[in-house]
Formats: C-alpha cells, structure tokens, sequence
C-alpha cells in the first residue's frame, strides 16, 4: 500500500473498518462532560470498546491495556488534568497509540498550557479545528472558544510544521479534512453539515482515529479511515433526517451499519 | 415596542429569532453533568454558538467574549463552585448578560449559599421552577430535589420580590409560565408536558434565556422571546413524537427548523 | 407472594410498574460521567423522579429523603469518591434502599478499594456484570476495562458468596440475568444485544432497581422486577431501531408506555 495513493488508502480504510469490527480495540477516553457519552455510543456503533478512564493512578495504569487512548481539552477538571500528562507517558512508553484533541487551545489559557506539555509528549496524532491547530502550531490566536474562525487550507503550513516538529499525524476538520504527516498531505472530501450541529462529533471523530490508529501502524492512513468512515456515515445518515436531533441518533444508526463496500464506493480522499 | 403589550412581544419575539439566526451568539455555560451535553445541542440547534467553559481562570476570563453566560447549580462541583461568582462579577463587569438557574435551591445546603452569594451579583435573569424561586426569595423551603411542588401563581409574590431586590427579571417555569420584572407581570402558555419528562429541558432553557439576553437589553422580553420559542418548539415535536425519547430528538429537530412565522402564529403570552 | 415462584414473581413485578408510577420515588444517583443524562432520562421516563447529588454534605443529607439510592463506580471523581460512603451509611442508617454498581472493580485500582469498602456497608442490591461480580467477590481479576470477560452463570457461585457475606441482592447483567439473595437463585431471559451497545444501559438499570427497591421490601423480587420491565422495554424497542440510535430513542418511548399486561405477558423469569 502506497499513503499517497488514493485507490490504496480507500481499500485500506474499507479494510481496516471490517478489522475494527473484528478485534473490537479498547480505546480509552480522557474526553470532555459535552461529549462523554456520545463518545462511547459512536465507539460501540463502529464496533470498539469504550473505556472513560479519567483520573490519577487509573488513567495512567490502563493506558498501558488499552488499545489506543484519546486526551481531550474541552473541559480539563483538575483530575483529568493531572491524569493528562502521566497517561499520555505511559501511552508513549507501552507503544499505545494516543491522539491529542486540544479543544479551544489558544483561546483559553489553563488548556492551552496543559496543550502545549501534551503535544511536546509526541501525540500519535493531533485532531483540532484550523484554529486550534493554528494556535497549537504557534501560528494564530485561537479561534472562538470551540469554534474555528480558519479554514483548513489556512491551517495547512502550521499542520506540516506541528507534524515535523512532533512526529504526528495532524488532521485539521473542516468541509474538507486535511490530514498530514509532515510530508504527505491528502485530503477527505466526505461529511456532511449537520455532523457539525450535534455537539461532540468532531471529540468522537478523536476517539474513532485512535481505534482506528490501533489497528493500522500508519496513523496517516488511520486517521484519514478514521474520518472517511465517520464522514460517511455522516452522509448516510443526512439523507435519513428531520434535523440534528434526528441526525444524531441516525448517525449512530450508520455508524453500526457502514460496511467496506459502502466505504469503497463513496470515499472521496485525495 | 411596549414589552407589556403581548402583540408587540409576539412581533419582538419573532424578530429576535431571525437576530438569532444571523449572529449566532456566543454563550457561555457552566452547568450540571446531567444537562451540559442536551445544552449544547439545544443551542447549536437553535442557531447558537455553546461553549461549556468552567473552570477557574478559563470561565472569568471567557465571560467577558462571550455574548451572554449560564450558570447553573445542578451539579455545583468544586471547580464549578469556585469559578461561578468569578464569572458572575466578571459577566457583570463586561456588561455580558448572565443567566441564573438556582437549581435545587432550598432543598440541598452547599448549592443553597452558593445561590444566594450568585442572586446578590445581580444576575440578567434568574429562571427556576416555582419552589425554587419560593426558596431563592426566602419564602419558602424549596421542593423535592429538583421538582417544584409549588405552581407558577403560587410563586409570583416571591418572583416579584426578588426581581426588585435584585434588579432581575425572574422567570417562573410551569404549564404556564409567570416572568416578570418587578413591575410588568407577562404569561406564555405554550409548551408540552413531555418536555418535563427530558431531564434538562429547564436547564438548556436558561441557556436559551442568555443567548436571546444577548441580542435585547430589555430582559424581559428576552425572557418571553426564549421562553416561548422554546416551548412552541415543544409542541411541535410532540405532534411527531411517540414518547419522550423520540420527543427529545424531534424537539432538537424543531429548534432548528422553527422560524419567525411559527413563533407569530402560535405564540401565547399575555 | 413466593419469591420462588415465577408466577407470584410476575405478577407482583406488573403490580410494582403500576405502584411506581402512582408513587414516583426519588431516586438519588450518584452515577459517572457517561451515564448520568441517559439515566436520569430512563427514571424520568418509567415514572420516577431522579435527583443527581452526589457532592459530600449534599449528597448523605439527601440520601436521607430520597425513596432509593444508586452509587455507580463508573468515573469516580473526587467529590464523588468522598461522598459516596457517606451517602451509603446515610442511606442504611435511614432504611433507604441502596444500588451499588461496582463498574470495572478489578481492573482499575481506585474503584477497587472504594468499592469493597462500600459493599461492606451493606447495599440493598449489588448490579453488575460477570466479570465484576468476581472480582468483587474476591473470585476473579475483573474484566477488560467496562467490559465483562465471564458468563453470568460462571459468576454464580461468586454472586452468591457475596449475597450471604453482606446480605444483599447480587444480580449478574447479561444476556440472561442471573439473581440471587444467597438463597434463592432466579433467571430473567428478557432483553436484546442492542441494549448492550447503547452506553450507561446497565448502570442506568441500577437506578431502576433503586427505584423497584423503594416499592418492595423484597430486594430479589425488586432487582427481578426492575430487570424484567426494563428488558422488555428493551424488546419492545428493538422492533422499532435501525440500529443503536434509534435504539435507544425507542428504548425511553417504551419504557414510558409498557404497562402491568404486558409485563405479565412477556416476562420470562425462572
């Protein structure tokens, strides 16, 4: 398989989905109150297995069990604070794969202090607005609180620079996700609207690559499966709904149903 | 506009909601474990921008960007507890307009001073079910954890004397709901009862309450606006629902899609 | 009634659905992160009424008004992990009936020790699943993270060493339950996969049984009640789903609408 060739990073993706439902990683979640819960419920739709393991001596001790862990910023209470760093140590150390989602980093400060500690701890990959990987990559103020107020074209130069500078994988969210390694950049094409009115898709997007990056040692190619299937879903589930109420539980619907062929056909990576 | 003159509120409400649409306020929730995520969906939907910004430093410090502020005791956590009246004073410090739902006031010690610490910083609006706002105003003992066991009416006294003494307006929740601002008494009579069976519901109306605060300086009217948005919301969904879960989903549909001619057509203050 | 006969059992489980919705407990939670939306929207929803408390002072003050009581070991934070022996001594100490969901025991150092300090303050009713159940026991490690790694049958014998240790109700999640009070040893066959893929399902099982414990002096006849109507609601749903989603929006509409007659016609208890 070639990274940067499209028709090998769909067969992949579509590959690694039927894997995923196979082996069932563990992935645990230092994640936010928002989006705690519809984290778990994308995980066991897509076939992984939840675990919010959050505060001191736990975090860390099973970090080194799980299959991949997410660390996410968007509402770092003290405990989850203190677990951040000794998880995302103990991660690096037992070859875990983790990813990084430094949510609102720039704009507000105690996260964007935890944020920077974090990435210099050599994410796996680091999942953000273009705001956030602007600020994150020393390139911008942040965006408005969660929001981002930058495209992911914008983002692109201060993607390669956090990817060269860390070894990550860094893929910026948008209408169209641009993923990169430092060298590579491709980008996903699929999605749909509403995905970005229900609070929490793009957290649960964090804990879907770091399923998906357990299973396959490339993380560019995990995170680009990981957000091409989500997105998918995504657009499955658009065409089934009223609004993002009924977006949301239909997603999930997908999620649980989007097999490989699905994912052949309508991937559109570049 | 004469906010005491139901056909003029109906237009003002109606007008709000475009407002709404198109500048899509920044709100700022410090709220319980229960309701945050509901919160920010039932924002997104209805054409705000959530924030769940919490915890001591971050929370004062975003108070002053962001467009108007919640904060709610349900589930007054330490962090939560501390960052609160630093919010307060910051929000009322940069004119932000702020929200105070007192959830369980009376019934439960640490939230019960903590309400009367925030009441005293003089909250934009104060929203409570009746035997909250019984026991905020001290004439009462508060219900049964979060339940009312008190009515609207049975409330209006204790509503007026803490709007005065605060300078609040307060709103009353129940079938029909009683807001006031110390001198003009308004009643909106729409919603559903199974919008009392969606755990939160009330909370992520004071949300609502903040956004619509942050686009009209007069208190009052953006209390009805939200109120009655809110709850025409509630009836439309129930028309498409078959219990309270599909209600939930279908009422986060209806945010989104309710526009200004539905709000002038089924509105029912006076 | 013989709470050895699945007949009387059945019977008196259909007459306490309609006993908790005349009576409404207060079901008082002190549950984790993820779970604590989805739980109190199903109490809500079979016509109970849930209170979150779960900060020390608070927290075993209330213990002392509410019907029943659940402490859930899913993500104990700080101020939960102070307030939950409290609120358990509290809760014995005033005959309210308490739930403890020992999630992950074994596997995660902090719960471990909390938990078998909590089981020694004698739980009503102890829920979990296989693997916990084990462990908690002192029979097995634990299972993988959340997950349960044994059969309820295989728990067996480690469910009813500790009903007589600590003189509670042990019920074993799974796709049939397994329930005893060290005495007696019932099965509930109801139920559907699809319940496990929608995340909290099970802890939020626990406040149901809080609130079946409140109506019924027999705590097997409760746990086997509670078990019953709550698996059943879980088929009547899945009739209804696309997939986990919709699941769990149907879940809550039919735990809102099943009645005595269907109970009596659907239970499979022995």
């Amino acid at each position: 398989m070639r990274s940067d060739d499209p028709a090998d990073v769909t067969d992949r993706s579509a590959e690694l989905l039927e894997v995923l439902r196979e082996r069932s990683p563990l992935v645990q979640n230092i994640t936010n109150a928002v989006a705690t819960n519809f984290t778990a419920n994308v995980l066991l739709a897509i076939g992984a297995s939840p675990a919010m393991v959050d505060i001191p001596t736990e975090a860390e001790e099973f970090a080194r069990i799980a299959s991949g862990v997410l660390i996410n910023l968007g509402t770092p209470h003290e405990e989850a604070r203190a677990a951040m760093p000794a998880t995302a140590q103990a991660a690096r150390a037992s070859d875990t794969p983790w990813v990084l989602d430094p949510v609102a980093v720039g704009a507000l400060p105690v996260r964007t202090t935890l944020a920077r500690e974090l990435v210099a701890l050599r994410p796996t990959i680091v999942r953000g607005n273009a705001s956030e990987i602007l600020s994150l990559a020393g390139f911008g103020e942040g965006g408005r609180g969660v929001e981002s107020t930058d495209s992911p074209e914008g983002a692109l130069d201060a993607a390669l620079s956090l990817a060269r500078e860390h070894g990550a994988v860094v893929a910026v969210s948008g209408p169209t996700d641009v993923i990169t390694d430092g060298r590579q950049v491709m980008r996903v094409s699929n999605g749909h609207p509403l995905l970005t009115k229900v609070t929490g898709a793009g957290c649960a997007l964090g804990a879907v690559m770091a399923a998906f990056a357990s299973l396959e040692s490339d993380a560019l190619v995990a995170a680009i499966a990981a957000t091409s299937v989500y997105t998918i879903a995504a657009e499955l589930a658009a065409e089934k709904s009223s609004g993002p109420g009924s977006f949301a539980a239909a997603f999930v619907d997908e999620l649980a149903r989007i097999d490989a062929d699905t994912v052949r056909a309508r991937m559109a990576v570049a």
